[in-house]
């Protein structure tokens, strides 16, 4: 099977200060051709820690991805290294890419720098990819076969992800001409409500009949809940894709409700789908979540067609001017309590005359009142069947407390337009 | 120096459902320290590769630490392999950490069922680490020399990022208590407002002027703007930190406004401490951003204080209703006007009676009306000093452009507060 590895450089990465998202993307997009990823490396700014380590990965992969090192600032040493490695003599300038440079700088308004000028300069022993997105073109190095033992192809990439993810497709396209693509597939259903170990036991009798080809794998996830992936490796495409999609009919009965998509896929999308489906509206009123259900729903393209808006009521004040909740309600009950969820989602769905709203209140900080303990929300859903509201307790930090909460209004959410709650 | 590897374990990383956190946070802390990372790799959940993985990354280096592969489901296989590597004959239970596992699944109301009790089983070559968030105890190997040439030692940590943080604390106590330490000192700058190679042709003068031994480098991303990072290696501590803290000093004058923090710091946490500082509120009005700067906003811890919240108006009737912007403004200018983002930010100000407000209404998909074109924001500051707007226009995808938008906006409220506008 043809094997890749994807290498970051880049200091960045090792000292912690950005997050690798390319190698992600990068192995997702190999996956769906078939070529699997079996390593990933990151390595720092170095010449020759570049060079051995690039040499050691093409000695033992058909194909090498890097991401980094590219950039018109004096940190990036990485085309040199990349010309040693080659054998390359020269720098030669690419008319093309050249063009896309100041085209790009002239769009921002921005001068045309030597140093944006040089990122049109490659070794003369490589082809070019253009970066339709960025200033460094992608270089493609193709080794004979005497150099590490096969033939082995090295592309170096920007590490920029907007203008990896652009020339991704390319890079692909070149791999599959030159490559014989084996199959791997991958099916993901996606679950909330049970945790790993109960939905393990729950599907115990379901994974011990499984193929011994098939791979299961849980995948848990704040924001989506587990993950349930089934893989095969190397067989035949089209029979293996049949065998595991009959496998996760098997599975369906077991898991009911808690099953909210055959494909891996977000709450905030699956719950898109049925708006759309139904022609009707959301809207949200947030509290403890600040943002992050208003933000994860419209992440999702075409949302305008089914979201109307939400308040985020921060402060109480603007709990009972803006969405209408009562200040004894507040008083009497607590400001997180079933009864301001419930106000919360009925005054947010009349302001903006949606056909359902979700509402949150909860504790995500570490204390809570007389009422309702740290990690405590109560969800509110209001909608053509009524209001209800839930409570969830979770026992985690600031930022997953948030995450949780509005996972699990989103799922709340889903399960009252189903009509399972 | 002393010098670390860190090894992600797990399918689910290279074939990219997951993106690594865990590397970044672990170099980080090592970094803080004074422990260099120069090397990260990530592998997949196969018994042969991880005991050959690991064994080669402790040959040539002191400290390996692993994540993932120690969950309770049958697809985690790296505790058999760590048994193996270590030579270890049989398993022990660790009834400290069985203890925590009991407890944690009580407090959830969870079953304990056999597979979490496993999660105590350690080999008996190993010291463990508790781990307070989960279940599978953090296990510590140490090697004698004969084993790989030097004293290393592998420290195998969860894969859940959760749990791994809450560790990381301790395993560095226990680094630093076995390891001599060399000195790395990083700072970082924080701007906003200039493309990297524009900055770079700003601070040239500067940048060539530094010491030899001091390393610059610069980390462009969507919603902080390019940090600049100054580093010297294994030099004094004390010398070094007062010798980089000198080199910034002479570049704050290149940059102005344009610099925001000169602590690792984001926007949103600078307008935060502006605010707090000054006593006054905040409120927001999104419409194209989509809850994005109030989840921004909000994701800083305290924000409850100076923050009182958001009206998303994603549909223009919320905009008129909820926001009180004139509907013949919306027709005569267009939805995403000057005119319109005044109104939004002077609406949000009224409802909340917040100091400050911030609003945006742009396009954040590929099209635009006859207004103006796709990629556009305006952005609209209300506060103690009148009224005012700016126009931001990108060239991005959907998400790229909410972040932009949402960033440009922070900073554009930035300004204003400080009266750099």
């Amino acid at each position: 099977m043809t094997q890749a590895s994807i290498c970051t450089i880049g200091d960045e990465i090792l000292i912690g200060q950005i997050v690798d998202t390319n190698s992600s993307r990068i192995s997702r997009a190999l996956g769906e051709k078939g070529i699997r990823t079996d390593r990933m490396i990151s390595i720092p700014d170095d010449r020759q820690q570049i060079i051995d380590s690039l040499s050691a990965e093409l000695r033992t992969h058909d194909i090498v991805i890097s991401t980094g090192g590219l950039g018109p600032t004096k940190d990036d040493i990485t085309k040199d290294a990349l010309a040693e490695l080659s054998g390359s003599k020269n720098y030669v300038k690419n008319a093309e890419q050249e063009k896309i440079v100041r085209e790009f700088l002239h769009a921002r308004g921005l001068d045309v720098l030597e140093a944006n000028l040089r990122q049109a300069l490659v070794p003369d022993g490589c082809e070019v990819i253009l970066n339709r997105r960025g200033t460094a073109p992608i270089m493609v190095f193709r080794f004979p076969e005497e150099r590490f033992g096969h033939n082995a192809v090295l592309y170096a990439l920007p590490g920029v992800p907007y203008e990896a993810e652009a020339a991704l497709p390319d890079v692909v396209d070149d791999i599959c001409s030159h490559f014989p693509i084996a199959g791997i597939i991958h099916r993901t259903v996606m679950t909330y409500g049970l945790a790993e170990s109960a939905l393990s036991a729950l599907i115990a009798p379901w994974e011990d009949s499984l193929p011994s080809d098939m791979h299961l794998a849980y995948l848990p996830n704040t924001l989506t809940g587990v993950r349930l992936r089934l893989s095969v490796y190397g067989g035949d495409r089209q029979k293996d894709s049949a065998r595991i999609d009959a496998e996760i009919e098997k599975l369906r009965p077991y898991l009911g409700a808690n099953l909210y998509s055959d494909m891996d896929d977000s709450l905030q999308a699956t719950v898109g789908r049925l708006l759309k489906a139904s022609g009707t509206s959301l809207s949200t009123a947030e509290s403890c979540t600040g943002g992050e259900i208003a933000h994860l729903i419209t992440s999702v393209s075409g949302s305008s067609g089914y979201y109307l808006g939400s308040v985020v009521s921060y402060s109480p004040s603007v709990k009972t001017s803006v969405l209408g909740v009562s200040p004894e309600t507040i008083r009497e009950k607590g400001i997180v309590s079933s009864e301001v969820a419930a106000a919360m989602a009925e005054g947010v769905r009349k302001l903006t005359g949606s056909s359902y709203s979700v509402a949150t209140t909860g504790w995500a900080d570490a204390y809570g009142d007389e009422f309702e303990p740290a990690g405590t929300v109560w969800v509110g859903i209001s909608g053509p069947n009524g209001t209800l509201t839930r409570r969830f307790c979770y026992h985690n930090d600031r930022q997953r407390n948030i995450e949780r909460f509005a996972a699990s209004a989103l799922d709340t959410l889903r399960r009252y337009i189903i009509g399972a709650f």
